[in-house]
């Protein structure tokens, strides 16, 4: 395991991982609220922002636009697929590391759906990744997010512990997971991932005040850093947003204090 | 990604791709109307005309007829499939990248379905030819088609938009999607393919009017070209037609001047 | 695509394949009328008549035989199976092109069952199988059979025409097809092919007359030759009926000065 | 094909495989007639007696006691499986032909389940099987098992042909049936199986008189041999036995002057 | 086969594994008990007792540990997967035996589950695991645990000796089985096992005496020793209990001296 500090992603420690791979995941209606995110050029623009320790996003994108943007740290993921299909979560592996590394990734990530009825097959890929990874010396981020026929809850406390272990378990530098619904649900998936970083997931959109309170929760709770994408790049004044988070972050700012700067 | 301009399927950052593959995807039945072009060396002749920028075929018949054509830039499309087998929708790859890169050809091309339950492995075969024609300079054609037990409908606007937008995330340089229906359809689908070349597919055949009007609609919109089998070499005049085509699509002209070159 | 006369598949542009893969394929059963056939080294020196230019056979009939028979073309059929299981069509690669090379073959053989729904994965392994004897300089013959859950009627004319732009769509040099029951038939297959050479499937043993005058409409149709089994060795003369043969195929004679040879 | 009367199988162009991998395929259960037999040694040094041209174990078994037993023919069964598990019939592949030839194997084994609708997988896993040992010289017994979905009698004389037909088109050296219970059927598969040297399966035990016979019958028909365990090792008097079966086997004995020996 | 004695394993001929991959395995739940457990540290520093022969822990475990704790022999526990999907039982491969050894593993692990429907993918991953294993001279120890559709119960005395037979016959050095119930039905499962080292599995938590008298009994049956996770970090006293242990297993101790030292 790579030391955390040393790695791109890192500032003080902590981080903020700016995604925005949901042109694949979700499709066009995630850049409905504020269109002009469905180009990639806005989204590297407010990548810049010094809050940011990297912008995680798909191979096609990397290629397009990491050339202009060497400031902004690159997390390639590795895999992601579209919502069309239908039956038990899966991912598709769509750049090997060797790839991921020719483009200059600083950081690679990676979605594995423990519960799954696919959980072994998503293992055994994110085995090559984390291994090649390792040989490349860049850190892994796992997107950890238990799914399918056999959960019910899936940001349920025990079940986003075990999503965390899962992470420390397998190899992965980073793990990122959902928000578990309390400060102590997150010291918990924080305990258990042990010397794995924790980030937490942003998820849809939320209230100013919301979202910066459950950072700031989750950042006390012991985590490392955010993992956020719409709750930036679908408000209207996202590089403000990035400055109150990085109060949060990094700062320790209170929430009320954090809000002053929107 | 390889900026489309120096590609061998660029005219003044315009394209225009003749499709002859139809002889495996759909079968003899595609060449009933003009009984000849089951002879591939008329479609290949059709394809010296000055307005197309690639001809895509499938290996056996680049095999057999790319060396006697040495100026039709070759698109050689790596998978396809018969329609005579039932289940969801899939498509063998039947060329390597690497034969491709032998025989000489000047682009590559590669079937998404999706959407459809096989989308995953789709994926993961398609990154495998991506990453082989990065390697050999080779740009690489999207068919962007979603289609399969999830989707209702597979022209639908926001359907083709994400079509357009899985192109740029998976990391094609040009995506060729289906025409959804109307002029403001296609500009969102440009718009979601940001730096990947949007071309329109040509489909069944129409009249001479409708066809122009929705080439030049889509031109309008901010596709690059068109790809067009039927709708060229269906007809009794290709030639002239593509005279017609030319002119919509490199020279801007409206459509009634168009017209008048049949 | 490799010029066929100068394969040793030809003789004067026509092609005569002895098919002896029955064991495997039918089992013992097709051994019966002829009890002493089961015995490779009777078939083996049937094929040393001047009008065969090729012996189709499975690896193991080859590694033990070939030796002894040099002047025999081996045209080694690389997959193939028992018709003991059930479920859709489906072939095993039972050689590699490798080891066929290694053992002295001429040609490779391969089926593929176009409309099973295993079509795509044969498909692909005829791929490899396809670019590695282009490697080797073998010409590749398709015994392009369509069969299973999609498919009502195996000879239909549009069937065996699809079947014949198949092997030339996918790189077959030669394609073996099912006599699909008239010369205007066959000629529409033979249109379809192309540049790939198409041959007769002998099937089950029929009289003498039919089966000369069926073969007879195969080349006036404009079959390069055909590929016979059972109707050669299953008779009690089947030199004297390769006699026959050689007089239509390579000779141009009518069926009846044929039927004065036997 | 390797001339079979110069392998480490043959002694006098005749054969017995001792085998001993009933631990694997049926379980402890076998050994409960004769406790002792459990412990490998024990049947190791039954398998010194002359009689034996080789001895059939898995990798394990042949990694711990093969150093101490040179003077042992070893034939390496490369897949096999437990009893514990529901489904068509399947084997694992449990050994490289790699390892096989680092482990100083003289031959290896094979069980091929025609008629499984897994048929196609293992004939594939064959192919390589049998083509490794092609290189590294090593003789490939083919236990022909048809057995599945599709086959009502395991060891009617037709499957037993057909069985002894597929190891000659696949390329084994030896094929290990089961006894079709008649002479006639014995002689049927040695003919079907042409130059592929055909050694009988010895079945759960019977009585001496009972076997000795049955083994008369199968190399009166013209089997190489014998593939015997439980019918010698589950006896009381494996050493006598052996010199009974070689008399049958190597010395052309009438059963009578056999069962003498005991 | 490696000589046991000779490996890290042993100590005076004898084996206690500490297991601690019970994050992946069983998740959360299982450091309740002792909530300091979820802390990899404090279970490596349980496993410097002298009673340790080895730490058996998933990858990412042993990347971040292994470098702080050279002192303990690592067993990299090659595949396991979580209990949150649902189906026949399997595990993925989630190191490779490369990286296990480029780690610095002592010995590596593989779980087999015998009986599952999963059963022939896992034997042959485990061959391949077995094969790499025995090129880098790594003891190879198979957690040999029959469950799936077709066992109904998985620690009957004859399905223990089957799987401890299914180790020794695949190429395990130790196999690792469940406590059959009684010392009889342990000394079956180690006489099948033949040279294969058998260390009985822990289990849940039980009383000190239920757990030592059982321990003891697997000893005086012949088992080589234990290897034990919760019976020991879900104790207040590990250390103590260690002690316990030591004197049972390597003393010859009666479990009445071994409990006067806890």
């Amino acid at each position: 395991m790579r030391p955390f500090d040393d790695t791109p992603l890192s500032r003080d420690g902590k981080s903020l991982i700016l995604a925005y791979d949901h042109g694949l995941e979700h499709g066009p209606v995630d850049f409905e609220p504020v269109p002009e995110t469905r180009d990639p050029e806005v989204v590297w623009d407010i990548a810049t922002h010094d809050a940011v320790t990297s912008l995680a996003v798909q191979k096609g994108v990397a290629e397009a636009y990491a050339p202009s943007y060497e400031d902004v740290p690159l997390l390639l993921k590795l895999n992601g697929t579209s919502n069309l299909w239908m039956g038990e979560p899966d991912s598709a592996v769509n750049c090997t590391v060797d790839y991921a590394a020719e483009l200059g990734a600083d950081a690679v990530g990676f979605t594995l759906y423990g519960g799954s009825n696919n959980e072994i097959e998503m293992a055994e890929e994110f085995r090559d990744a984390q291994e090649a990874a390792r040989h490349y010396d860049l850190p892994m981020v796992m997107w950890s997010y238990p799914r399918g026929q056999g959960l019910k809850n899936d940001t349920a406390p025990d079940t986003i512990a075990y999503a965390a272990r899962q992470a420390l378990e397998l190899g992965a530098d980073v793990a990122k997971v959902k928000y578990p619904g309390s400060r102590e649900a997150m010291e918990q998936a924080v305990a258990m991932a042990g010397p794995t970083k924790v980030v937490m997931s942003g998820g849809s959109k939320t209230s100013d005040r919301d979202f910066l309170s459950t950072v700031k929760g989750a950042i006390d709770a012991g985590a490392t850093g955010l993992a956020v994408g719409r709750n930036v790049w679908q408000r209207e004044n996202p590089h403000q947003f990035l400055d109150a988070l990085e109060a949060v972050i990094y700062e320790e700012a209170p929430v009320d204090d954090a809000l002053e700067l929107l």
